[in-house]
């Protein structure tokens, strides 16, 4: 028998952040070698992609947390849900960010987050190609490699970039007159490609928040993790089944989440 | 006397790169002091920003290329322009993507142009984040590093990203109704920051097309003349005032550009 969770915290983030790194490092070597990865398109022709290198490096994360902590439940993009009424359960993307690994665009990143009793408590974001991981959890800081990271303290959208997305085509509805209000403020949108490293900004105070109309879980446990230590508000994003089937997501510095959220509107919190 | 542009644009093409690649390793210097650097928000707080290295890099970008060509012309996003009526002007952007590499979020270059007759003929954008450098020009070729680049392939928008701007107050008319047509018919947009590198990323076929409702010269003229020799296509965009007050833009492959400008409308090529 493991002892209860509290006990173990310290040694999951330690298997945490080696094994993120691990997988960075292995997806570094993949991405450079892109070229010759077998590529598939979810459900179809669309932009929902996943490659050989996804499969291979979530497979890697698993097996090693399975074996340290075989009472963990797990949650990943690629290989599904197991042991979802665990105390503590993993969520992971082993490659948040397939389209820009897959066309060469740098921008994504290994996100291995942990959950206790539900509740976002261990993240790690490890994004080679910049040599940073963002890490960290509740009652270990929140940190971007040795240096401690904090959000914003912007209070103006003039002051900095907001990171968007709309992946999933149930979310343009949300999103266009959403976009149109943060233009008509003057504030500026970014959308890099990964959400866990958006969030993971949100955390740095690079950007001053992050919205998108839909997310899944394993973008963006980690990084909520993260932003509970860094001083940012979130939504409830894990409302409802939203860690099976994702929900729409806002993170902000606090100085802008009111605004932002506004410009939303009920869509945000709704089921 | 210099030789007639024709004999000496081997020289101009060494001296962009090598210029290019030393501003961009100073410019990573003052990257990671960026927390010492003073700043300046052009025409008042907003979205517009300068800071010291904006202005150092141009400097000394500026004072090699004028003491090698000094009949040569002259147009910088910081200090201005000279010598227009001259047949080589160069034209560069000192650090483009300036609000990323102020607020650490990794995607901004140095772009060097020169236009020869009105022609971009010589193109150099050095990304230091991720060591990359893309030059080429006519006659030329076109190349990442060592490497020779070539637009996508694709002729379907499903099958990759397209880069999006829409930076300028008077754009977002003309950006929202594209928006809603990109995603209706299955496309994905992405925006980094940097108009040169999403330019860059089409002429190396990781991005489909790029599309910003104004761009200024200084950070696209090396881009086009990427773009001329890896098999991309644009709008007419040096037309009228676009060298010193900028246009619409719009850069692709051959097999979406069509598509995309049919979604842009009649604003993509207006006076």
């Amino acid at each position: 028998m493991h002892d209860a969770p509290e006990q173990d915290l310290d040694s999951r983030y330690q298997l945490a952040c080696q094994l993120a790194r691990e997988a960075a490092q292995r997806g570094l070597t993949l991405y450079r070698q892109r070229d010759q990865l077998a590529v598939e398109h979810k459900g179809g022709f669309n932009q929902d992609m996943v490659s050989a290198a996804d499969r291979e490096l979530e497979d890697l994360i698993r097996a090693q947390l399975m074996a340290a902590f075989p009472e963990d439940g797990f949650v990943g993009e690629e290989t599904g849900a197991e042991r979802l009424d665990a105390r503590c359960v993993w969520v992971v993307d082993p490659i948040d960010g397939t389209a820009c690994f897959l066309h060469g665009l740098h921008n994504w990143c290994v996100s291995i987050g942990l959950l206790v009793d539900g509740v976002p408590t261990i993240g790690v974001v490890a994004d080679p190609n910049h040599d940073e991981v963002f890490h960290g959890g509740r009652g270990f800081g929140a940190w971007v490699n040795a240096q401690p990271m904090r959000v914003s303290e912007a209070t103006d959208l003039h002051a900095g970039l907001l990171g968007v997305g709309t992946f999933y085509a149930d979310g343009k509805q949300h999103f266009m007159p959403f976009l149109g209000k943060l233009l008509d403020a003057g504030g500026m949108f970014l959308r890099n490609g990964s959400g866990a490293l958006m969030t993971a900004y949100v955390a740095s105070g690079r950007l001053l928040g992050y919205y998108e109309t839909r997310l899944k879980s394993w973008d963006c446990v980690a990084g909520l993790a993260l932003l509970a230590e860094s001083g940012g508000r979130s939504n409830n994003f894990l409302r409802g089944e939203g860690l099976l089937k994702g929900n729409p997501y806002l993170v902000a510095c606090p100085g802008v989440y009111d605004q932002v959220a506004g410009m939303i509107g009920p869509s945000l919190d709704a089921d």
